[in-house]
């Protein structure tokens, strides 16, 4: 699974004593070809991780022969020696493989504003180096983990070909153009331009629709590596819905392990004039922190939503606006619609439909409940 | 003190029965002139209560001669009938003092979506009317209270004239264009045109810069009523002086008050390219649920502030950024600064400093941290 799943990678996850509890904290994921094209989208918050500098400067060439990641530091707001370290990571790697370091994506996470334990590190990538195998998928995204109390993996098989893949996220999980770290690899014959694009419309719809808590991460990166070593070059239809079903998966896994929450809420915006407003009024929704405490006390307070769909510059009149909590149409023209008492909110996932009677557009952004546990993790620990 | 401290004005506070607790419920304030000038700004909500439709267009005339509120419902996304039922409510309080229901400014707060009693509000106005007193401006304002643990009022005093006024408000508190309700009074001779100047220069940089929750109101509304009683017309640097003042009293007594917070976070960005950068900026950090939690945590974790810059459009250089918490500059040049362990964050307020280095704008926007007791009142309450 994980990682590995697609034929030509190789993987490991090991602890190299960059978090201090010993836990797994290092993974890295080789492409061994024949072919090494790779496409990436990062954070669009203006305030980069050093390894989100570098790596992008390794996806602009389309190739990457291998990809190592850290736990237990963000390597952000680390300045010009934070830079150095992910580039004397990217070297290090380089040399234990035999590699080329401008082909070597760095990934962080963790805590902002700390040096990485440098003297831990490399000695890792050495141990991570030995370790490398075509099993070690499921490993490398254990040691990606944080606040994540689950380790996130998926795989699509194609007809011949296989696209898999692993993630870690639980807080400060609001993508702006990528999300969280993110390694999709695949065995089909695809250049660098053709998974550019099925991974952009790919995050697009998935991870870029992930909003759990409105806050975006310094170090979001998602990468897709291609190894060729299946021999297959699948249709790009096809191809792309495949590493779209992977992200989709990853991103509700990301969701359903989100920090302190205990519901799962699908906003899902109908009958909107663009998809443009579709997605601004699911993400005003999505953020309203009175409607997470309320969704968190079973309170289907419709109230909430629409004063959310006020704050956008979405086309709509508010007295046309309809709102279903569970299938029930809870407002209906922007009043009261049917009986709150009939919403049974019982369940962990809660379905929000905001009717905005303004065209046929629709999206759907996911989000979790704001939890008295989302307050003490977060006061708690610093990440 | 509060409506009542300026000469002219006469209020009264009383409960209706609108609220089931038995709580007071209903206010009046009554300008018996001899001028009845008004300026009065609201929500940019484009969800908007029926008594702001209402009551911006009494403003449109620049008169007003009577003001009712009442708490214990927003009588927002309520239909036609919601809107019946606020003109009715000025045509009662017309009908009872005597004056023109066109001039009769209405404003209500409470839970969204729910019609009001006025089997139980329209008695209630001629319960207020003959409580009606020059002394009634502290019940008044004790009347308007929903989750408000304390009523708010404020005083400035000119030569010779007064600004006064109260205000209600504890969550779904980030304005856009106004906020709560706060009624304004003075007794300074000033005409509609000056008043709403003086008005909109006031909440511009006072209550549209309180930002407790990110989460705006459909019912937001300020009102600014003058009687001209004193006779006294000033300066109008000094009038918009006393009116800023009473509007930052009132606005600091809002985030002192706001629903289950432990600190009021005071973010003041300095050296912007522009205003509208460093209130960017500003509102970005307050609304930064993860900053919000460490600071409830009393951690100074300046990298969730980097991060929340870095999702503004701003001007400024991540290398170039500065952040100090309560004094001590723990972030510099964008990187680790003086030693985190040095910030004091025992007290209840909490000052950030974030310098864009980008010019030499400033703004400040006042916040609360997010705390378990947020969670608990507002997945509790419907409101």
């Amino acid at each position: 699974m994980s990682v590995t799943a697609a034929q030509g990678f190789t993987a490991a996850g090991i602890a190299a004593g960059i978090k201090e509890n010993g836990n797994p904290d290092l993974a890295l994921v080789v492409n061994n070809g024949p072919r090494l094209a790779a496409a990436g989208v990062f954070t669009s918050n203006r305030v980069k991780a050093a390894p989100v500098l570098w790596s992008e400067q390794v996806l602009k060439g389309g190739r990457v022969s291998a990809v190592v990641l850290n736990s237990g530091g963000a390597n952000a707001c680390t300045g010009p020696k934070g830079f150095q370290d992910t580039h004397a990571t990217a070297e290090k790697v380089a040399d234990v493989l035999g590699l080329n370091a401008a082909e070597v994506a760095v990934a962080s996470t963790g805590l902002i504003g700390v040096l990485l334990p440098m003297d831990k590190l490399l000695p890792g990538v050495d141990t991570a180096a030995a370790q490398l195998s075509e099993h070690g998928g499921e490993k490398a995204a254990i040691a990606i983990k944080t606040t994540d109390t689950v380790h996130k993996t998926s795989v699509a098989q194609g007809e011949g070909w296989t696209v898999g893949g692993m993630a870690k996220g639980a807080g400060m999980l609001a993508p702006g153009l990528a999300t969280m770290l993110v390694v999709l690899t695949t065995d089909a014959d695809v250049d660098a331009e053709t998974l550019d694009k099925a991974l952009r419309a790919a995050t697009r719809v998935t991870f870029d629709r992930v909003d759990s808590d409105g806050c975006m991460s310094t170090n979001d990166t998602v990468l897709l590596l291609a190894s060729g070593a299946s021999g297959v070059t699948p249709e790009y239809a096809e191809f792309a819905e495949a590493v779209r079903t992977v992200c989709d998966d990853l991103g509700q896994q990301l969701i359903r392990d989100a920090e302190g929450a205990s519901k799962d809420i699908k906003v899902e915006v109908i009958n909107a004039a663009t998809e443009d407003d579709a997605v601004e009024v699911g993400r005003s929704i999505a953020r309203n922190n009175l409607l997470k405490c309320a969704i968190h006390g079973e309170d289907p307070n419709w109230g909430r939503v629409l004063s959310a769909i006020g704050t956008t510059r979405a086309a709509f009149e508010p007295d046309r606006l309809n709102v279903a909590i569970n299938d029930v149409w809870v407002c209906k023209n922007g009043g009261v619609g049917e009986d709150r008492d009939n919403v049974d909110m019982r369940y962990r996932e809660v379905h929000i439909v905001a009717d905005l009677a303004a065209g046929s557009e629709t999206a759907t952004v996911w989000t979790n409940d704001l939890t008295a546990d989302y307050v003490h993790e977060n006061s708690a620990y610093s990440s």
